[in-house]
């Protein structure tokens, strides 16, 4: 199973880092997964730095889901059928700004982590704990807290 | 504003403390926010330490809202009106095993921060994010990413 995830920026928060590297590596010993991180786009309007970032997701993928708080939810034994049934599968998450229209459009479709807006770096962490949970449900292994 | 968060036991992972700490301070300047730290009952069976620690939260807080993601959903600007109309609240959440019948019962009512489960660790920092979302949009403030 190859699960890649693509995202825009760096994740500026140390704690968040440090989490996100946790769970990648508890990730790594079940799945091929891996963060695909877009070059922010700095200096512009807001739209016009959506587009180019979003440019530049679609020019690595043309096929993936995107997350959005507006998606459709699961809950975790949901996410994680939806995880098996797909086998390989592209993750987008959005920035502070979200994403372009462009993104937003050719999605095959939105999943919802919540309804909540959570900050967009605690997200990453969020998404990746629920993949290794998906995962170790999937593998009917121990989840290890 | 006094918002009272109870849980059970300390947060192992480093950075997750690294985290809650950042959004107590953030929290300090706009309302009086205080964790509640349970004790662990450690070394009976699940039952009997939820039973316990059960009657540890009740003797602490008899009017709170339970975390459970079998909860009612909010989306970050219905959270922000729930609190503001309470002004004064206590919040339990659970342990990984949840909480016992007794605190379940108790609860005014249950509010979910998604549908997905969440490691017990990583909900508190997500449960101090969004309070700390739900008091910018209160307040009108901006919001530090």
């Amino acid at each position: 199973m190859k699960v890649r995830i693509f995202w825009v920026g760096k994740t500026k928060e140390r704690y968040l880092n440090e989490g996100i590297n946790r769970y990648l590596d508890l990730l790594g010993h079940m799945a091929n997964v891996s963060i695909n991180e877009i070059k922010e786009e700095k200096g512009r309007m807001k739209e016009k730095a959506l587009f180019i970032e979003g440019e530049r997701i679609l020019r690595q993928t043309d096929s993936y889901f995107l997350l959005d708080e507006r998606g459709k939810e699961f809950n975790s034994l949901e996410f994680a059928e939806f995880i098996k049934e797909k086998g390989n599968i592209d993750f987008v998450i959005g920035g502070p700004y979200g994403v372009s229209e462009d993104v937003r459009k050719n999605a095959l479709s939105s999943i919802a982590m919540s309804r909540m807006t959570f900050n967009h770096e605690i997200v990453r962490l969020i998404f990746l704990e629920q993949l290794y949970r998906a995962l170790t449900i999937i593998k009917g292994r121990e989840y290890h807290h």
